[in-house]
């Protein structure tokens, strides 16, 4: 890899990324899809409204998708897109540097 | 990896690269030692005090280390601690999926 330079494709994927709640959020996901709640769960001190905001921001970037279940009571569930998916590389590596170093 | 639940370490590692600019930062001085301006012409983007603000974090979390040359003038370079090379895999792996996805 070059770093003698900034790459735009990097800095548009470190920016997405680098965002606090991103990389939690994701990793949840990569479980399978979930329900507001059950993300909750995980991460639970994140407030609702952050996670609403998160959730809406991921959404318009095509990295979840927000599937809407005509039950009674509707169910809702979110689930990572392929290029959300794409990002299990992303998370392991983090994974693996915070066994070793945190 | 477990999915299910989540990891201490993986929180402390994200929260840590979940916050903005340091993704760049880090792939900066992945191309060796550098000096405060060498770093800013390549995130100009980014203000003088951010970037001082991040890097006494990122000294103070033991990712980059500041070295001092006694010369005249004065020369101060920042390099990545081994924990902070740690990081190349993220690095690479974010690179990747914005070359795909970005």
């Amino acid at each position: 890899m070059d770093y003698s330079k900034m790459c735009p494709k990097y800095e548009c994927a470190t920016e997405l990324l680098g965002k606090k709640w991103t990389g939690m959020i994701v990793r949840v996901l990569l479980g399978g899809p979930k329900r507001f709640k059950e993300m909750k769960e995980q991460i639970p001190e994140m407030s609702d409204k952050m996670l609403t905001d998160r959730m809406k921001e991921l959404e318009h970037c095509d990295i979840i998708k927000r599937n809407v279940y005509p039950e009674m009571p509707v169910r809702i569930e979110y689930e990572l897109t392929e290029k959300g998916r794409g990002l299990e590389p992303v998370i392991q590596s983090i994974q693996d540097w915070g066994e070793n170093w945190c």
